[in-house]
């Protein structure tokens, strides 16, 4: 299959899966359930759930059984995509081309379904329907790594240094390292190590991994500052230059654009280099590294 | 002992161990960690952790194994404080006497420490570290029941519905009743469940436990709308009476202030018929139910 075809595929395994565990729009109360649902089916690439599904084949695994997990960490990501845009965050009106979740449901419901859908993550993840044959110590750890890497150690603490470092003409790289690994890759890196552990991944192959989805992680992001650059407004689906117009503290700002590009690659190449140990079984994960600072949007 | 000391001495051994898990203010990035440990040393009753403590006990447990989880359940009840006092919500300047989150950190941070508060409940009961002897499928169990009565079908349910109700004249006591077994009940017996689980209670254990939480949960609500009525401002540490002013649906409103007394009253006695088939070993408990009807503060 082209790896375009693959990752479709893949979304749409997510999105059916998404459609069936979030609360209807039917069940009381209504208007948060709508906002919940409105920002998760807003058009992501489900670039965490598809990362944890591969994981979990590279170790080999079934990917069946990481579904519930994998749409768990959907909802951590949409969710804090949904708190970064409120007014008193990055003060966004589109996401993905569409209105914000405050411009449609107003704040303070886009609060509460941020609130909803992290915490529905948590909820399904331990969910005894739904975990199958998995141990309940690999789910377990499954969830303490997730929210090691979405709380102030990781992806909120990101955020925090992001917002702080906003307009600082003397930032250097250490922190845009700090936020990148923090606000982005942290939870890029739970995905993959989610999808391992559950796939009953060895030491060292959860090592590897490991290694794979932080190198992975920081080039997500590289790619994402260089997109912001050199991508449309159509493309990226928000306004092209945010970051350069608002002094967010980039890769392209403190390194200029052709070294970060080179640092792009070269992250890209590390992530790859981490899955030598492993055969066609991580095919998936080596395609989705090299997709990663080649698209487009 | 007495009650007050009893009570006092549980929330001493709450607030030590919330320090413990805590991060530190010194650890990276220092605003946050500010911000959710101003927040929970903010003078709480720990009313949620002191019940989980107690029906852990009730059931013959251990109530040193629940001190994890008990501290999580405070830094949910916190989180969903410091959201709801935000401006885009109820706009409050002022909780137990002090300055809220926002007011001291601005919006951007407490909306972010409200999360990683969160979070970290969730981080901290699936600690590998501490759960010692908790077999895993209970301790899912418990994250599965806070997860559930802490979001869109619980806790966040309620406040929607309570911030949709606000100032609307034709408020049914369905309603207000709706609002409260959500808002507030639902993390108050999901605290009583816990405990009940860990401690290791029996089916038929566990439904008595769960239909005391849920009497003493309404109970309990019902007198916090008392008191906003009764009370003074330095008694209850915001403003009195705001309930009134805002038109939000509250028992007094719906019934008239002495039926609403009647009612806590006989959701206490409820509450004390669920444990009827216990012994002393629950006397924490019932000593608990008293004191939530007739406290002053």
């Amino acid at each position: 299959m082209e790896l375009k075809e693959y990752l479709q595929s893949e979304a749409t395994r997510i999105d059916a899966a998404l459609d069936r565990f979030l609360p209807r729009e039917s069940e009381l109360p209504h208007s948060i359930h709508q906002a919940m649902r409105y920002s998760v089916f807003a058009g992501g690439k489900r670039v965490r759930p598809i990362l944890m599904l591969a994981a979990c084949r590279a170790v080999g695994g079934d990917s069946e059984r990481v579904i519930p997990a994998a749409c768990a960490i959907e909802m951590i990501h949409t969710y804090s995509l949904i708190h970064d845009d409120l007014p008193a965050m990055d003060n966004d009106d589109f996401r993905r081309g569409n209105p914000t979740c405050h411009k449609v449901f107003g704040e303070a419901i886009a609060i509460l379904a941020g609130d909803a859908l992290l915490t529905e993550a948590f909820r399904l993840i331990s969910s005894p329907a739904l975990m199958g044959g998995g141990a309940p110590e690999g789910v377990l750890a499954v969830i303490h790594e997730i929210a090691t890497c979405a709380g102030s150690y990781g992806m909120v603490g990101g955020q925090v240094v992001d917002m702080e470092s906003e307009g600082d003409d003397a930032i250097d790289l250490a922190t845009v390292q700090y936020i990148h690994t923090h606000k982005t890759g942290a939870l890029l890196k739970a995905s993959v190590v989610a999808g391992a552990l559950l796939g009953g991944a060895t030491a060292a192959q959860l090592a590897a991994i490991t290694r794979y989805g932080e190198a992975a992680g920081l080039a997500f992001q590289i790619a994402d500052d260089i997109l912001d650059i050199e991508g449309t407004t159509e493309q990226i689906g928000k306004d092209a230059g945010s970051d350069v117009a608002r002094g967010k503290a980039t890769y392209p700002l403190v390194l200029g654009l052709s070294a970060a590009r080179v640092e792009a690659v070269a992250m890209m190449d590390e992530a790859l280099r981490a899955l030598e140990p492993f055969g066609a079984e991580a095919e998936c994960l080596r395609e989705i590294a090299r997709f990663i600072v080649q698209r487009k949007s």
